[in-house]
């Protein structure tokens, strides 16, 4: 997870014997694409057409469903540009430069503490990109902290709003296997979808993009991934790890798997549910399992001892250099002062203001309409950061696309979140009482459900009528959300000043003294930015070998047991005899990486995309915390396959041949 | 928690100062009732009426419930004994005698080890019960090991086998509060059912039973439960509880959270499926809490570390006696060897054996068919011990009685099951191979869920036809029991041989050290058996006082918003100004009791009945490892709200009469 302005080169040829040079870099960095969702992608032709996985397409591909039919089952194929649908909510951004911005943002932040610290900051932060950008309504500028808070830089970003699907295999082949075989290997899942970016109206020029390799990987050869692992937590000391094992995590297991029930029951009770739940269910399921490997690797005492020596030999090691000992304090144990507040209000600022809402867009649209009116009306430095003017523009698309937010999943959502508040919070709780104002979830979900905020005219309405606007409606979420957001700004604002800004603090620390330790050897914790990892081509066997790092089309239909989630679509059981079994499906690797890297182009040596990662095995979930190159893969779908299925299965001529266009 | 036979009567006179003799014991004893199907009741008039809790009367009251009406909504009332329900599978049990057979149990295990210890053991188990009860169809005989397997005695019951309803309140009132009030306190709910003995077809004689006062509890009075807990851990080592904090209750939590949630959205599609899920719901979530709670505890390093204060104290008072401390050798190093079986079996064990069928009565009722069968045709000693002839009048109950499996609830179990089954053992586990044969959870759980087994006719043809009929049908769930039980006992005899065996020899050992170093101080867990608790009225108040042990009909309707949980009824509505708000509902005292107490008599020091314990607060789930008099209260419902709400809310004369008689 290396930044692009800091690639180890030397270390890279010295292990795989690959040249990586500025121009390799530049490239490969000019392809890769950040969409906005949570995933990556990479420029794949020179009309804007991008690869990435269809699961980061999922609440797309149950948006253009419809008269059409469901796009999620059965698949999505443009057959013009004019077909090509739009994604709404979603962005795609293209890195195009790098400013460090480290020094003005520690001198906002000297010598002030809690919540002044956090607002120094942002404060220094929002100007930083607002200088950068100048206005442009092309860029996107974005502050990124790495190392804990070590280092600030201004990411510029090329962004395109106006991204459109372009091609969605079934669901079936794409996710075959389902749950059970989700972050395991040997894995035989074709997911891929084809997005094209836009540029004011018309398919964006992208004269960089990778160039389609249709080749199989090889056991052992090197591989890259350029993509925006999400968030990992390679930083945190032992006592956060035991915060995290004994107070969050079994609070969000126990919330995943009673969400992942209430789905699963809902998805049962008509074909409709089943479809406006699909993507709801796969998140629930991935976040549950994400979880519970999480809490499994945590209970684990030789994990934890490993943690354990890990801290005690960075502490010695500060200790032997007394100047910077002196300089940094301990910081594992101004940390562990903070386990009480934290304990005590997680939940709290987990249901009120982090988690608020539980899913609901409507709830979401109304919390980012009621705020961006206040905050609109105070200096961009002044608001909270997600409303500096660098971020209103992302902002106003998230609020104001046309998003489906079908009714019965938005009262699943909104019944959901209350009656966990409750329970969590207490019933007696003033918190609770304010939340629920004294009515059931069941009868205030309803309530709420009735919402006009689907409909994104009244959105925009209020959205350019700022506070009056605002103030005058009687949209029941709208006046909910002005009721109770001064409870969720408290719980936030008692979070940042007692935990998140002391934790930073600490974290910057504990950085410093890794460094220190082992000086060039460190990457920054994943940050939804643009990462490099290189690895190579190997299963997992315990050999050490690199026996089982593939699967193949041939694989998956002895797999396929014609039950759910083995069974595959009816245009797979006819393509079957046309196709070559022998071609490479799926392919795992050594390469860290972790969500948000979903969609991230595999390329070789050459730079020339060769696949496009979607997962993990279990173990790498576990990557979160520390990364394991004897246990941790990374799993990707191969361009061969994906190939094979366009030439043979889909039959997509034109497609194949805008890819192989060089 | 201390049975019958060993009541420290001394101490009891000094702290309470209350004078309990051998008349006294054993009036209460034979006044008090246990239910089979997991709660406790006591005998209240000469005709055999017995006060329960209305939550151990769910199932029967959803059971009856038809065109007469909801009877577990609206509640259940016969006036003449006509009209009274009989409730399916429910068995009433009275103590009427004890005989300590150690000796010969202790005899038939000696140098053995393993499976054959079990075996051996069991054998000798149903050869004293049959001993004592000599085929006598009114006795049941049953072997209880105390002290964790340091003494067996037979307790003899008079058995009733013939329960019916007699009176129940409607489920608002009983569980006001619902999920989030639910093992709190101060509580509001009239947890009170009445049922009926039944002796061959008429009303049980009963000259023996409580009297009933409808007195309210006076603060700091001295209380006593007579019920039946059901299970204590006590004695667990502390490797034992970490195993459980790591492995068990991380599992258990999220099935029950996932369970949760798909009974709740389940029950959000139709008021039939509401009414049929509720009983289930309510177990689901109430397991919920007991296992969030005992993972709270245990993820507590305060309370592990109090744990490990007491196991090394213990160790340190073993090693003073060299001659015990030869005799017992090291049963926590013997328990800590477990570790790795256990965390490896327990999920195979829990899904294929020990929770097999996830909560569906077609599969459990397939099961002891198809056991029963094989099981019979061998000598009683040598069966699986459920199995043995003094046991097979109460399985024949349980498995021909007519009690209701609502198709679609018996799907949702089933699936669930199936599901877990194979996300917990892996999709491509040999075991998931055998227990879902290629199918999927849903389409398995359709095919499983058209077994005519619901007709009780057809389950009485099967019980008698023995094996032939058994394998003469073909049924689904029969053939599918026949199918998968080798490997569902292969997993049980695993279990028993390396974990359950050498877990309660090394139990017995941890034990006589723990009676050793405290003699006279230590009651034995709770074991599903009579016990007698002895403590006093009191709150929970940080002072210490005894303010907050009560609760008044004032404070209900005070609580009372008219959303759910906290609605009352249109009776309660109706009835307001004639109920005296200063009477006592609810009360909070010392006692030590544990789930399965439900039910149990609450009286004071003359031995008259002035409540039915129905909960514990939060910390009390915690006293299954460790009572905490400073912090764990029972909560019981009194006979003086009971009596006020029979007189004025139901208007009840006949059963009020029926209880004033002496």
């Amino acid at each position: 997870m290396w930044t692009f302005d800091d690639v180890p080169a030397a270390r890279i040829q010295r292990v795989v014997g690959v040249t990586i040079d500025r121009p390799w870099l530049d490239h490969l960095r000019r392809s890769a694409v950040r969409l906005t969702t949570g995933c990556s992608a990479a420029v794949v032709s020179r009309r804007g057409l991008a690869l990435t996985n269809q699961h980061c397409v999922l609440a797309c591909a149950q948006g253009v469903s419809g008269a059409a039919g469901d796009a999620l089952a059965e698949g999505f194929a443009a057959d013009t540009l004019a077909a090509e649908r739009r994604c709404p909510g979603m962005q795609a951004e293209v890195l195009v430069g790098v400013i460090d911005v480290s020094g003005p943002v520690f001198a906002a932040g000297a010598g002030k503490a809690g919540a002044a610290f956090v607002a120094a900051r942002e404060e220094a932060l929002s100007s930083a990109e607002a200088r950068v950008c100048r206005g442009d309504g092309r860029l996107r500028c974005q502050v990124i902290g790495f190392f804990a808070g070590g280092q600030f830089k201004v990411y510029e970003f090329r962004r395109y709003d106006d991204v459109r699907l372009v091609f969605a295999p079934e669901f079936g082949v794409a996710f075959f296997g389902g749950d059970p075989d989700n972050f395991t290997f040997p894995r035989f899942d074709l997911d891929f979808a084809f997005l094209r970016l836009y540029d004011a109206g018309a398919p964006a020029r992208t004269p960089t993009h990778l160039a389609w390799s249709a080749r199989p990987p090889a056991a052992g050869e090197a591989v890259f991934m350029a993509g925006n692992p999400a968030a990992s937590e390679r930083g945190l000391s032992v006592s956060q790890l035991e915060a995290l094992r004994d107070v969050e995590l079994p609070l969000i297991g126990a919330e995943r798997a009673e969400l992942r029930g209430r789905l699963i029951a809902f998805s049962e009770a008509s074909p409709e549910n089943r479809r406006i739940a699909a993507a709801a269910l796969f998140e629930a399921e991935n976040a549950f399992k994400v979880v519970r490997q999480r809490a499994a690797a945590l209970a684990d005492p030789a994990f934890m001892a490993a943690r354990r020596r890990d801290e005690a030999a960075l502490k010695a090691s500060l200790a032997a250099d007394p100047r910077l000992a002196a300089e940094l304090g301990d910081p594992w144990t101004d940390l562990e002062a903070l386990r009480e507040v934290q304990a005590d209000q997680f939940i709290v600022w987990r249901q009120l203001e982090n988690a608020a809402g539980g899913g609901s867009r409507l709830y979401a649209w109304a919390r980012g309409l009621v705020r961006a009116a206040y905050e609109r009306t105070r200096p961009s430095p002044t608001r909270l950061p997600e409303f500096a003017d660098s971020r209103l523009p992302l902002l106003e698309k998230t609020l104001l696309d046309d998003t489906p937010a079908p009714a019965p999943l938005e009262r699943l959502y909104l019944e959901f979140w209350l009656s966990k508040t409750r329970e969590w919070l207490g019933a007696d709780a003033p918190a609770t009482a304010i939340m629920l104002g004294g009515q059931s979830p069941e009868a205030l979900a309803a309530r709420l459900g009735a919402s006009a905020l689907g409909d994104p005219a009244r959105r925009r309405a209020l959205w350019a009528g700022g506070v009056a606007a605002i103030e005058a409606s009687d949209d029941p979420m709208i006046a909910y959300v002005r009721r109770t957001d001064p409870v969720s700004r408290a719980a936030r604002r008692l979070w940042e000043d007692r935990v998140t800004g002391p934790s930073e603090r600490a974290a910057e620390g504990i950085l410093r003294a890794r460094i220190a330790a082992r000086p060039g050897e460190i990457y920054p914790d994943a940050t939804f930015s643009p990462r490099l990892s290189w690895g190579v081509v190997a299963g997992v066997d315990a050999s050490g070998g690199t026996g089982g790092a593939f699967t193949t089309l041939g694989g998956l239909y002895a797999r396929a047991t014609g039950a759910e989630p083995y069974r595959l679509p009816p245009r797979w059981l006819a393509a079957r005899d046309r196709l070559d079994p022998a071609t490479v499906l799926d392919f795992s690797t050594t390469n860290d990486i972790v969500g948000g890297n979903s969609g991230s182009p595999v390329v070789d040596g050459k730079g020339e995309i060769i696949g496009a990662a979607f997962d993990g095995n279990l173990a790498s979930i576990v990557g979160d915390f520390a990364y394991d190159g004897a246990r941790d893969r990374a799993i990707a779908v191969s361009t061969a396959a994906i190939g094979e299925a366009l030439a043979k299965t889909y039959r997509r001529p034109g497609l194949l041949k805008e890819l192989e266009e060089r």
